[in-house]
């Protein structure tokens, strides 16, 4: 008689319930078991529940895990090893762990490229394979990043989220003593703003519409927070930059307006990093690209080597995870202090993280 | 009594003359008069007359130059100083030379970083000033690049073309061995896969729908031709790739569906170059970008450095001038030999230049 455990399992649109499943089987080689402390829900999570399947695959199996149809959601994480596959060795039993989400199939060109971060097999944990809103998850142990000491797990369980932040601020090259536009104040883009200033920024502005947010992008260092509402966010911009614009935009919001805004808030030769997730096309001008050197950067998740940078800069206080935080909830309790919460009162949160308990 | 000239002024949508003008006057400080030896119809020439004004001002004088409305067409030449301003100290009476079109402020955030191809207030010879179809112009002094021996004044008046898609090659970053797709096989396209063949690309698939024009890319060095009308281009550079998709993509036609397929025809983390000028705007969805990794870089022009690089690889054989001239004519013939040839019979033409005689 297998094991059971309480999960956050996704059955369609609207619909997670939370309920006994089955407890992973021993992993399999070069696999681990992992019992989970903290997962965040992030907004693909989101996403899955209020208009999904978005990335759930429904139709087909997954091309790397096989995985079809209902899945426990969750990838934000941090839990401890309870149980090795054959051949693991970069992980012990006991070890503290906060991993990378990006299951891949270390095959293909951008894999062997080292961006396996955008694997043409790409799985995602907790979308594409059962995730970590559960009491215990399997996953690649070669995803594994052992937390240093210093470390919260509650903070742990924030290096998911600030890598991708922090991996868009790398994207843009050298952003030193230049002036940086950030669209919207999420968990992504308070994460981009912290590293953008960690990165040396000379002047940081802020587009956000709810005023929490925009009072959690000043505590996280923003120099000016802009409304898009009550001004025009490119004249504005302009003024602030001596008519140029700015030098380096990141676009965290991931609406078909704010992706061209992301480009027309820039300087000629300005640099537009787009980490936003679009459901719909933008009406664009490429001219707005070839009549003025500007570059628009794609950017999605991070590698592992993106958890040491941010868990480096979270040990000496330039990243915090701590101001993102504005919920602590019991897994039995994720959809309604969790999902429904994140949309009834979606301009008061960043980031709830969930506990399946003991 | 001044002296007069001939030379083909803008006045309007399909309405380019022919007609007596006055010579320039004596070049101001820094200026240089030039006589013109060959000058190319550029596909922003025909863009004037087929639909102008799209880049000449004639709603208010140029911020730059002063100039608004009527102006004599014109760039990409060949011609000897016959003239110099106060002050000039680059090049002397009698130099031959090849002049870059990009008049600029040198004030602005973009000139100041040495990018004044993209200067705030840029103004083209022959669209913002008067040009090159003509027997005289005057130009900035710092724009002439000497042509040096062993380049006929043909070659040279094709430099500032190459030079637009020699540049879109170094933006392009490193494309040693790597795949690279190149669409549209027009003067800049022509231009930019010599130039990539020359980069050390892998293997150069171009996208053309006119024969002539294909047999142009075979002959420039394309590997695979290929015509959008009879396949699909996405599926057939897939099946050249293993399934992934190219490394680089050169955007040199201008089309509101050629923009989004130069990202379409990318493996992931692939960079799309942006040459076209494109008069409408795309459906684009930016998760095709934040999704993949890939990047999309906008180019235009070139700076004086360019034309040093275009004219080392012409005179070593790596680019070619040659295969570009699908015409000579005279200046008196260039409404119905120059432009009307480019718009009946746009297929069999690539470049047409013009000399104004003695
Ligand atoms: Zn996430
Ligand atoms: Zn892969
Ligand atoms: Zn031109
Ligand atoms: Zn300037």
């Amino acid at each position: 008689m297998s094991e059971t455990m309480r999960a956050a399992v996704w059955h369609g649109k609207q619909d997670v319930r939370v309920e006994t499943v089955p407890v992973p089987p021993s992993p399999s080689a070069g696999w681990v078991k992992i019992k989970v402390d903290w997962c965040g829900i992030c907004g693909s999570d989101l996403h899955e529940f209020v208009a999904g399947p978005v990335f759930i695959p429904t139709d087909a199996p997954h091309p790397l895990t096989g995985k079809q149809g209902s899945v426990i959601l969750g990838h934000e994480f941090t839990g401890t090893v309870v149980e090795v596959g054959e051949g693991v060795t970069n992980v012990s039993v006991g070890d503290f762990v906060a991993p990378d989400a990006c299951q891949h199939c270390g095959e293909c060109i951008t894999c062997r490229a080292g961006r396996y971060n955008v694997c043409e097999k790409l799985a995602f944990t907790g979308l594409h394979n059962d995730g970590a809103f559960a009491k215990y998850v399997n996953i690649p142990s070669e995803l594994c990043y052992i937390l240093p000491n210093g470390i919260s797990s509650e903070a742990g369980a924030l290096i998911e989220p600030l890598a991708t932040g922090y991996k868009a601020v790398r994207e843009a090259g050298s952003i030193l003593g230049e002036t940086v536009v950030i669209i919207g104040a999420g968990t992504i883009g308070l994460g981009t703003l912290m590293a953008a200033r960690a990165a040396g920024a000379g002047m940081i502005i802020v587009l956000e519409m709810s005023t929490v947010r925009a009072a959690k992008a000043k505590e996280c260092g923003a120099d000016v927070v802009l409304n898009p509402n009550e001004c025009d966010p490119v004249a504005e911009i302009k003024a602030l930059t001596q008519g140029s614009g700015a030098d380096v935009s990141f676009e965290c919001v991931g609406n078909k307006f704010t992706g061209p805004l992301a480009v027309d808030v820039l300087r000629n030769a300005g640099r537009a990093i787009i980490v936003g997730i679009f459901e719909e096309s933008s009406s664009f001008n490429f001219f707005s690209l070839s009549g003025t050197d500007k570059r628009v950067i794609g950017t999605l998740a991070y590698t592992l080597s993106d958890f040491q940078g941010v868990s480096t800069l979270l040990a000496n206080g330039q990243l915090k995870a701590e101001p993102m935080i504005t919920g602590r909830i019991h897994l039995e309790d994720i959809v309604e202090k969790g999902f429904w919460e994140l949309i009834n009162n979606k301009d008061e949160n960043i980031k709830i993280i969930v506990s399946p308990g003991d």
